[in-house]
Protein backbone atom coordinates (compact mmCIF):
# COMPACT_ATOMS: atom_id res chain seq x y z
CA UNK A 1 0.00 0.00 0.00
CA UNK A 2 2.73 2.44 0.89
CA UNK A 3 4.55 1.77 -2.15
CA UNK A 4 1.54 2.18 -4.61
CA UNK A 5 1.04 5.58 -2.89
CA UNK A 6 4.71 6.26 -3.25
CA UNK A 7 4.11 5.31 -6.97
CA UNK A 8 1.37 7.82 -7.04
CA UNK A 9 2.99 10.51 -5.70
CA UNK A 10 5.78 9.74 -8.22
CA UNK A 11 3.56 10.10 -11.52
CA UNK A 12 1.59 12.41 -10.08
CA UNK A 13 4.81 14.46 -9.34
CA UNK A 14 6.18 13.81 -13.14
CA UNK A 15 3.27 14.92 -14.89
CA UNK A 16 2.77 18.08 -13.04
CA UNK A 17 6.54 18.61 -13.90
CA UNK A 18 5.34 18.01 -17.84
CA UNK A 19 2.68 20.01 -17.25
CA UNK A 20 4.31 23.14 -16.49
CA UNK A 21 7.01 22.20 -18.79
CA UNK A 22 4.64 22.34 -21.76
CA UNK A 23 3.08 25.38 -20.13
CA UNK A 24 6.43 26.96 -20.17
CA UNK A 25 6.92 25.79 -24.27
CA UNK A 26 3.50 26.92 -25.20
CA UNK A 27 4.10 30.63 -23.55
CA UNK A 28 7.94 30.55 -25.17
CA UNK A 29 6.65 29.82 -28.73
CA UNK A 30 3.63 32.12 -28.59
CA UNK A 31 6.23 34.78 -27.80
CA UNK A 32 8.18 33.60 -31.04
CA UNK A 33 5.61 34.14 -33.34
CA UNK A 34 3.71 37.18 -31.84
CA UNK A 35 0.65 35.30 -31.41
CA UNK A 36 -1.46 34.28 -28.03
CA UNK A 37 -3.76 31.03 -28.46
CA UNK A 38 -7.23 30.96 -27.50
CA UNK A 39 -7.19 27.51 -27.01
CA UNK A 40 -3.41 26.21 -26.12
CA UNK A 41 -4.14 22.52 -26.47
CA UNK A 42 -4.15 23.42 -30.17
CA UNK A 43 -0.24 24.34 -29.67
CA UNK A 44 0.47 21.91 -27.16
CA UNK A 45 -1.02 19.21 -29.73
CA UNK A 46 0.98 21.21 -32.15
CA UNK A 47 4.30 20.82 -30.48
CA UNK A 48 3.69 16.94 -29.45
CA UNK A 49 5.41 14.19 -31.84
CA UNK A 50 3.89 10.79 -32.14
CA UNK A 51 6.77 8.90 -29.70
CA UNK A 52 5.30 10.96 -26.61
CA UNK A 53 3.13 9.03 -24.75
CA UNK A 54 -0.40 9.50 -23.90
CA UNK A 55 -0.92 12.58 -25.75
CA UNK A 56 -2.40 13.86 -29.01
CA UNK A 57 0.26 14.34 -31.14
CA UNK A 58 0.90 16.98 -34.11
CA UNK A 59 -0.12 14.69 -37.32
CA UNK A 60 -3.34 15.39 -37.95
CA UNK A 61 -2.56 19.46 -37.53
CA UNK A 62 0.46 18.61 -40.17
CA UNK A 63 -1.63 17.01 -42.56
CA UNK A 64 -3.69 20.55 -42.79
CA UNK A 65 -1.02 22.89 -41.94
CA UNK A 66 1.13 21.11 -45.20
CA UNK A 67 -2.40 22.26 -47.46
CA UNK A 68 -1.94 25.94 -45.17
CA UNK A 69 1.69 26.76 -46.32
CA UNK A 70 1.01 25.70 -49.79
CA UNK A 71 -2.29 27.96 -50.36
CA UNK A 72 -0.69 30.73 -48.21
CA UNK A 73 3.02 30.86 -50.07
CA UNK A 74 0.50 30.23 -53.33
CA UNK A 75 -0.94 33.37 -52.79
CA UNK A 76 2.03 35.22 -51.86
CA UNK A 77 3.85 34.17 -55.12
CA UNK A 78 0.63 34.94 -57.38
CA UNK A 79 0.36 38.27 -56.14
CA UNK A 80 3.91 39.61 -55.83
CA UNK A 81 5.14 38.02 -59.55
CA UNK A 82 2.41 38.95 -61.53
CA UNK A 83 3.79 38.40 -64.94
CA UNK A 84 5.98 35.04 -63.83
CA UNK A 85 5.01 31.67 -65.91
CA UNK A 86 3.36 28.79 -63.72
CA UNK A 87 6.20 26.87 -64.00
CA UNK A 88 8.66 29.05 -62.15
CA UNK A 89 5.61 29.57 -59.44
CA UNK A 90 5.71 26.05 -58.70
CA UNK A 91 9.56 25.91 -58.33
CA UNK A 92 9.61 28.79 -55.68
CA UNK A 93 6.33 27.25 -54.21
CA UNK A 94 8.15 24.07 -53.83
CA UNK A 95 11.25 25.98 -52.62
CA UNK A 96 9.69 27.96 -49.75
CA UNK A 97 7.54 24.91 -48.45
CA UNK A 98 10.37 22.33 -48.48
CA UNK A 99 11.46 20.20 -45.50
CA UNK A 100 14.98 21.92 -46.03
CA UNK A 101 13.74 25.31 -45.89
CA UNK A 102 10.72 24.89 -42.66
CA UNK A 103 13.31 23.06 -40.86
CA UNK A 104 15.51 25.85 -41.75
CA UNK A 105 12.46 28.28 -40.30
CA UNK A 106 11.91 26.26 -37.09
CA UNK A 107 16.06 26.02 -35.87
CA UNK A 108 16.59 30.23 -36.68
CA UNK A 109 13.14 30.94 -34.59
CA UNK A 110 14.29 28.20 -31.94
CA UNK A 111 10.77 26.57 -32.12
CA UNK A 112 13.07 23.33 -31.88
CA UNK A 113 13.59 23.61 -28.70
CA UNK A 114 9.98 23.13 -27.56
CA UNK A 115 8.93 19.35 -29.26
CA UNK A 116 8.59 16.70 -27.13
CA UNK A 117 8.61 13.21 -28.00
CA UNK A 118 10.41 10.07 -26.66
CA UNK A 119 13.32 9.25 -29.08
CA UNK A 120 16.94 9.38 -28.38
CA UNK A 121 17.77 9.65 -31.66
CA UNK A 122 15.44 12.85 -32.40
CA UNK A 123 17.84 14.85 -30.28
CA UNK A 124 20.80 13.69 -31.45
CA UNK A 125 19.65 14.46 -35.18
CA UNK A 126 18.18 17.88 -33.85
CA UNK A 127 21.56 18.96 -32.77
CA UNK A 128 23.87 17.62 -35.62
CA UNK A 129 21.53 19.89 -38.23
CA UNK A 130 21.38 22.84 -35.54
CA UNK A 131 25.11 22.67 -35.84
CA UNK A 132 25.15 22.61 -39.55
CA UNK A 133 22.36 25.87 -39.72
CA UNK A 134 24.35 27.84 -37.11
CA UNK A 135 27.38 27.78 -40.35
CA UNK A 136 24.94 29.05 -42.76
CA UNK A 137 24.37 32.03 -40.94
CA UNK A 138 25.93 34.10 -43.31
CA UNK A 139 24.00 32.42 -46.24
CA UNK A 140 21.17 34.25 -48.09
CA UNK A 141 19.03 30.97 -48.79
CA UNK A 142 20.27 27.09 -48.97
CA UNK A 143 18.23 26.06 -51.89
CA UNK A 144 19.62 22.51 -52.06
CA UNK A 145 20.03 21.27 -48.50
CA UNK A 146 23.29 21.66 -46.63
CA UNK A 147 26.11 19.40 -44.71
CA UNK A 148 23.12 17.66 -43.06
CA UNK A 149 19.91 16.29 -43.96
CA UNK A 150 17.07 18.30 -42.13
CA UNK A 151 15.31 16.07 -39.65
CA UNK A 152 11.54 15.89 -40.95
CA UNK A 153 10.24 16.67 -37.64
CA UNK A 154 11.29 20.19 -37.53
CA UNK A 155 9.67 21.10 -40.78
CA UNK A 156 6.79 19.29 -39.50
CA UNK A 157 6.50 21.27 -36.27
CA UNK A 158 6.60 24.46 -38.70
CA UNK A 159 3.28 22.89 -40.44
CA UNK A 160 1.54 21.78 -37.36
CA UNK A 161 2.01 25.38 -35.47
CA UNK A 162 1.07 27.14 -38.58
CA UNK A 163 -1.88 24.81 -38.43
CA UNK A 164 -3.37 25.15 -34.80
CA UNK A 165 -2.82 29.01 -35.66
CA UNK A 166 -5.08 28.78 -38.51
CA UNK A 167 -7.33 26.76 -36.72
CA UNK A 168 -7.44 29.10 -33.78
CA UNK A 169 -7.84 31.80 -36.19
CA UNK A 170 -11.36 30.44 -37.24
CA UNK A 171 -9.59 29.18 -40.32
CA UNK A 172 -8.85 32.81 -41.47
CA UNK A 173 -5.82 32.35 -44.02
CA UNK A 174 -5.06 35.96 -44.06
CA UNK A 175 -4.85 36.30 -40.04
CA UNK A 176 -2.83 33.46 -40.22
CA UNK A 177 -0.19 34.64 -43.00
CA UNK A 178 0.05 37.83 -41.26
CA UNK A 179 1.00 35.70 -37.82
CA UNK A 180 3.38 33.30 -40.21
CA UNK A 181 5.06 35.14 -42.40
CA UNK A 182 8.03 36.04 -39.98
CA UNK A 183 8.69 33.12 -38.98
CA UNK A 184 9.36 31.64 -42.79
CA UNK A 185 11.14 34.59 -43.85
CA UNK A 186 13.55 34.54 -45.73
CA UNK A 187 11.19 33.82 -48.98
CA UNK A 188 13.14 32.39 -51.28
CA UNK A 189 12.30 34.58 -54.06
CA UNK A 190 12.95 34.36 -57.72
CA UNK A 191 16.85 36.01 -57.68
CA UNK A 192 17.18 33.53 -55.38
CA UNK A 193 16.06 30.59 -57.24
CA UNK A 194 18.01 32.19 -60.92
CA UNK A 195 21.30 32.70 -58.37
CA UNK A 196 23.86 29.67 -59.43
CA UNK A 197 24.64 27.39 -56.84
CA UNK A 198 28.51 28.00 -55.44
CA UNK A 199 30.78 25.03 -55.55
CA UNK A 200 30.69 24.19 -51.88
CA UNK A 201 26.80 24.02 -52.11
CA UNK A 202 26.65 21.43 -55.53
CA UNK A 203 29.26 19.62 -53.13
CA UNK A 204 26.79 19.21 -50.49
CA UNK A 205 24.50 18.33 -53.02
CA UNK A 206 26.27 16.04 -54.66
CA UNK A 207 27.70 14.68 -51.47
CA UNK A 208 23.78 14.15 -50.16
CA UNK A 209 22.11 12.80 -52.78
CA UNK A 210 24.84 10.19 -52.79
CA UNK A 211 24.54 9.17 -49.04
CA UNK A 212 28.50 10.57 -48.86
CA UNK A 213 29.22 12.94 -46.16
CA UNK A 214 31.73 16.26 -46.83
CA UNK A 215 34.00 16.53 -44.06
CA UNK A 216 32.26 19.24 -41.13
CA UNK A 217 35.21 19.46 -39.28
CA UNK A 218 37.27 20.86 -42.50
CA UNK A 219 35.08 23.35 -42.62
CA UNK A 220 34.44 24.25 -38.79
CA UNK A 221 37.88 24.97 -38.90
CA UNK A 222 37.80 27.08 -41.96
CA UNK A 223 35.34 28.79 -40.53
CA UNK A 224 36.86 29.77 -37.19
CA UNK A 225 39.23 30.45 -38.52
CA UNK A 226 38.45 32.90 -41.47
CA UNK A 227 34.99 34.19 -39.11
CA UNK A 228 32.68 33.41 -41.86
CA UNK A 229 31.19 30.58 -43.54
CA UNK A 230 32.01 28.74 -46.51
CA UNK A 231 28.93 27.06 -47.93
CA UNK B 1 -6.26 48.33 -100.32
CA UNK B 2 -9.42 46.68 -101.21
CA UNK B 3 -7.88 43.19 -100.03
CA UNK B 4 -6.43 44.88 -97.04
CA UNK B 5 -9.72 46.08 -95.54
CA UNK B 6 -11.48 43.13 -96.64
CA UNK B 7 -8.95 41.44 -94.82
CA UNK B 8 -9.19 43.82 -91.76
CA UNK B 9 -13.31 43.22 -91.93
CA UNK B 10 -12.69 39.19 -92.08
CA UNK B 11 -10.34 39.24 -88.68
CA UNK B 12 -12.80 42.03 -86.59
CA UNK B 13 -15.82 39.49 -87.99
CA UNK B 14 -13.90 36.55 -86.43
CA UNK B 15 -12.72 38.44 -83.58
CA UNK B 16 -16.41 39.58 -82.83
CA UNK B 17 -17.85 36.14 -83.24
CA UNK B 18 -14.76 34.29 -80.71
CA UNK B 19 -15.33 37.23 -78.51
CA UNK B 20 -19.30 36.69 -78.50
CA UNK B 21 -18.95 32.89 -77.89
CA UNK B 22 -16.82 33.26 -74.59
CA UNK B 23 -19.11 35.62 -73.21
CA UNK B 24 -21.79 32.79 -74.27
CA UNK B 25 -19.48 30.97 -71.99
CA UNK B 26 -18.87 32.71 -69.77
CA UNK B 27 -22.45 33.20 -68.86
CA UNK B 28 -23.01 29.22 -69.07
CA UNK B 29 -20.23 28.66 -67.10
CA UNK B 30 -21.54 30.98 -64.30
CA UNK B 31 -25.03 29.52 -64.46
CA UNK B 32 -23.34 26.09 -64.18
CA UNK B 33 -21.22 27.18 -60.63
CA UNK B 34 -23.70 29.13 -59.56
CA UNK B 35 -21.70 32.54 -58.90
CA UNK B 36 -21.42 35.71 -60.72
CA UNK B 37 -18.08 37.25 -61.04
CA UNK B 38 -17.18 40.67 -60.75
CA UNK B 39 -14.52 40.38 -63.48
CA UNK B 40 -15.52 38.49 -65.80
CA UNK B 41 -11.88 38.48 -67.48
CA UNK B 42 -11.23 36.13 -64.09
CA UNK B 43 -13.56 33.38 -65.64
CA UNK B 44 -12.10 34.13 -69.70
CA UNK B 45 -8.93 33.18 -68.45
CA UNK B 46 -9.64 29.64 -66.78
CA UNK B 47 -11.02 28.59 -69.51
CA UNK B 48 -8.19 28.92 -71.95
CA UNK B 49 -6.02 26.67 -72.46
CA UNK B 50 -2.09 27.47 -73.52
CA UNK B 51 -3.00 26.54 -77.20
CA UNK B 52 -5.64 29.68 -78.02
CA UNK B 53 -3.93 32.18 -79.55
CA UNK B 54 -3.05 35.80 -78.20
CA UNK B 55 -4.82 35.35 -74.87
CA UNK B 56 -4.18 34.58 -71.11
CA UNK B 57 -3.96 31.38 -70.11
CA UNK B 58 -5.20 29.35 -67.45
CA UNK B 59 -1.91 28.20 -66.23
CA UNK B 60 -1.30 30.56 -63.51
CA UNK B 61 -4.78 30.41 -61.87
CA UNK B 62 -4.61 26.58 -61.92
CA UNK B 63 -1.30 27.13 -60.32
CA UNK B 64 -3.24 29.10 -57.35
CA UNK B 65 -6.37 26.39 -57.60
CA UNK B 66 -4.29 23.16 -57.21
CA UNK B 67 -3.19 24.49 -53.72
CA UNK B 68 -6.80 26.41 -53.13
CA UNK B 69 -8.65 22.75 -53.52
CA UNK B 70 -6.01 21.44 -51.64
CA UNK B 71 -6.73 23.13 -48.89
CA UNK B 72 -10.48 23.58 -49.01
CA UNK B 73 -10.70 19.57 -49.08
CA UNK B 74 -8.20 19.51 -46.10
CA UNK B 75 -10.23 21.77 -44.34
CA UNK B 76 -13.34 19.62 -45.29
CA UNK B 77 -11.73 16.41 -44.10
CA UNK B 78 -10.49 17.50 -41.04
CA UNK B 79 -13.61 18.70 -39.80
CA UNK B 80 -15.67 15.91 -40.82
CA UNK B 81 -13.84 13.72 -39.28
CA UNK B 82 -12.31 14.63 -36.05
CA UNK B 83 -10.62 11.30 -35.22
CA UNK B 84 -9.53 9.48 -38.40
CA UNK B 85 -5.79 8.98 -38.67
CA UNK B 86 -3.94 11.52 -40.93
CA UNK B 87 -2.25 8.24 -43.40
CA UNK B 88 -6.01 8.00 -43.82
CA UNK B 89 -6.77 12.18 -44.22
CA UNK B 90 -3.79 12.36 -46.84
CA UNK B 91 -6.10 9.00 -48.96
CA UNK B 92 -8.75 10.85 -48.90
CA UNK B 93 -7.46 14.23 -50.29
CA UNK B 94 -5.09 12.79 -52.97
CA UNK B 95 -8.49 10.77 -53.89
CA UNK B 96 -10.50 13.77 -53.87
CA UNK B 97 -8.02 15.93 -55.65
CA UNK B 98 -6.93 13.85 -58.18
CA UNK B 99 -7.35 14.00 -62.00
CA UNK B 100 -9.80 11.44 -62.68
CA UNK B 101 -11.92 12.97 -59.80
CA UNK B 102 -11.89 16.24 -60.81
CA UNK B 103 -11.72 16.02 -64.89
CA UNK B 104 -14.73 13.81 -63.70
CA UNK B 105 -16.53 16.83 -62.20
CA UNK B 106 -15.51 18.78 -64.96
CA UNK B 107 -17.99 16.39 -67.40
CA UNK B 108 -20.37 15.69 -64.66
CA UNK B 109 -21.16 19.29 -64.35
CA UNK B 110 -20.49 20.08 -68.49
CA UNK B 111 -18.01 22.39 -67.93
CA UNK B 112 -15.81 20.39 -70.62
CA UNK B 113 -18.30 22.27 -73.13
CA UNK B 114 -16.51 25.96 -72.41
CA UNK B 115 -12.66 25.42 -72.81
CA UNK B 116 -11.40 27.12 -75.58
CA UNK B 117 -8.27 25.89 -77.42
CA UNK B 118 -6.65 25.12 -80.13
CA UNK B 119 -5.58 21.66 -80.58
CA UNK B 120 -7.67 18.52 -82.65
CA UNK B 121 -5.78 15.87 -79.96
CA UNK B 122 -7.96 17.73 -77.27
CA UNK B 123 -10.81 17.33 -78.89
CA UNK B 124 -10.99 13.81 -79.56
CA UNK B 125 -9.35 13.29 -76.18
CA UNK B 126 -12.10 15.30 -74.31
CA UNK B 127 -14.71 13.06 -76.20
CA UNK B 128 -13.23 9.66 -75.94
CA UNK B 129 -13.32 10.39 -72.05
CA UNK B 130 -16.87 12.30 -71.95
CA UNK B 131 -18.41 8.92 -73.31
CA UNK B 132 -16.67 6.48 -71.30
CA UNK B 133 -17.61 8.66 -68.37
CA UNK B 134 -21.39 9.00 -69.43
CA UNK B 135 -21.44 4.92 -69.05
CA UNK B 136 -20.03 5.63 -65.31
CA UNK B 137 -23.17 7.52 -64.10
CA UNK B 138 -24.40 4.71 -62.09
CA UNK B 139 -21.41 3.72 -60.24
CA UNK B 140 -20.99 6.31 -56.87
CA UNK B 141 -17.18 6.71 -57.08
CA UNK B 142 -14.54 5.68 -59.05
CA UNK B 143 -11.36 5.45 -57.42
CA UNK B 144 -8.70 4.03 -59.95
CA UNK B 145 -9.34 5.77 -62.86
CA UNK B 146 -11.98 3.88 -65.47
CA UNK B 147 -11.80 2.56 -69.00
CA UNK B 148 -9.99 5.82 -70.51
CA UNK B 149 -7.55 7.75 -69.36
CA UNK B 150 -9.02 11.67 -68.04
CA UNK B 151 -7.49 14.45 -69.98
CA UNK B 152 -5.38 16.81 -67.69
CA UNK B 153 -7.07 19.63 -69.16
CA UNK B 154 -10.61 18.92 -67.54
CA UNK B 155 -8.77 18.65 -64.28
CA UNK B 156 -7.03 21.43 -65.21
CA UNK B 157 -10.24 23.97 -65.64
CA UNK B 158 -11.54 22.74 -62.74
CA UNK B 159 -8.72 23.77 -60.54
CA UNK B 160 -8.29 27.41 -62.75
CA UNK B 161 -12.37 27.84 -62.36
CA UNK B 162 -11.65 27.17 -58.41
CA UNK B 163 -8.86 29.84 -58.31
CA UNK B 164 -10.76 32.34 -60.68
CA UNK B 165 -13.43 32.25 -58.07
CA UNK B 166 -11.35 32.40 -54.99
CA UNK B 167 -9.46 35.80 -56.26
CA UNK B 168 -13.08 37.48 -57.75
CA UNK B 169 -14.23 36.86 -53.93
CA UNK B 170 -10.99 38.48 -52.25
CA UNK B 171 -9.14 35.62 -51.72
CA UNK B 172 -12.19 33.84 -49.14
CA UNK B 173 -11.89 29.97 -48.83
CA UNK B 174 -14.78 29.77 -47.17
CA UNK B 175 -16.79 32.18 -49.72
CA UNK B 176 -15.12 29.78 -52.39
CA UNK B 177 -16.33 26.60 -50.59
CA UNK B 178 -19.70 27.16 -50.75
CA UNK B 179 -19.49 28.09 -54.27
CA UNK B 180 -17.26 25.21 -55.53
CA UNK B 181 -18.21 22.04 -53.39
CA UNK B 182 -20.99 21.34 -55.42
CA UNK B 183 -19.19 21.11 -58.36
CA UNK B 184 -16.74 18.69 -56.44
CA UNK B 185 -19.45 16.15 -55.37
CA UNK B 186 -20.01 13.47 -54.66
CA UNK B 187 -17.12 13.84 -52.32
CA UNK B 188 -14.98 10.27 -51.83
CA UNK B 189 -15.96 9.44 -48.14
CA UNK B 190 -14.12 7.46 -46.08
CA UNK B 191 -16.44 4.47 -46.38
CA UNK B 192 -15.60 4.88 -50.50
CA UNK B 193 -12.26 4.13 -49.10
CA UNK B 194 -12.93 1.35 -47.43
CA UNK B 195 -14.69 -0.18 -50.10
CA UNK B 196 -13.21 -3.12 -51.85
CA UNK B 197 -12.45 -2.40 -55.48
CA UNK B 198 -14.53 -3.99 -58.17
CA UNK B 199 -13.72 -7.08 -60.13
CA UNK B 200 -14.12 -5.07 -63.49
CA UNK B 201 -12.44 -1.58 -61.77
CA UNK B 202 -9.84 -3.80 -61.05
CA UNK B 203 -9.47 -5.07 -64.65
CA UNK B 204 -9.88 -1.56 -65.77
CA UNK B 205 -7.13 -0.45 -63.56
CA UNK B 206 -4.71 -3.33 -64.39
CA UNK B 207 -5.17 -2.69 -68.16
CA UNK B 208 -4.65 1.14 -67.69
CA UNK B 209 -1.29 1.21 -66.05
CA UNK B 210 0.00 -1.51 -68.31
CA UNK B 211 -0.78 0.27 -71.16
CA UNK B 212 -3.42 -2.28 -72.59
CA UNK B 213 -7.45 -0.88 -73.59
CA UNK B 214 -10.74 -2.78 -72.57
CA UNK B 215 -12.72 -3.58 -75.52
CA UNK B 216 -15.71 -0.61 -74.59
CA UNK B 217 -17.85 -1.98 -77.13
CA UNK B 218 -18.77 -5.07 -75.86
CA UNK B 219 -19.16 -2.75 -71.84
CA UNK B 220 -21.40 -0.41 -74.15
CA UNK B 221 -23.89 -3.59 -75.43
CA UNK B 222 -23.74 -5.44 -72.10
CA UNK B 223 -25.06 -1.75 -70.15
CA UNK B 224 -27.64 -1.05 -73.04
CA UNK B 225 -29.08 -4.24 -73.26
CA UNK B 226 -29.42 -4.25 -69.27
CA UNK B 227 -29.76 -1.13 -68.51
CA UNK B 228 -27.04 -0.67 -66.21
CA UNK B 229 -23.17 -0.25 -66.06
CA UNK B 230 -20.94 -2.51 -65.51
CA UNK B 231 -18.23 -0.20 -64.15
Amino acid sequence: LLFSAYFNLRISHTTRKEKMKMEASVSAVEKIIGYTFQNKKLLEQALTHTSYPEAVSYERLEFVGDAVLGLAISNHLFLAYSSVDPGTLSLLRAANVSTEKLARAAVRNGLHRYVRHNTFSIVDAINEFVEAVDCEDDCVVVKYGGSVKAPKILADIVESIAAAVYVDVGFDLKKLWVIIRGVLEPIVTLQDLEQKPQPVTMLYEICQKNGKKVDIEQQKKWCQKHGQCLC
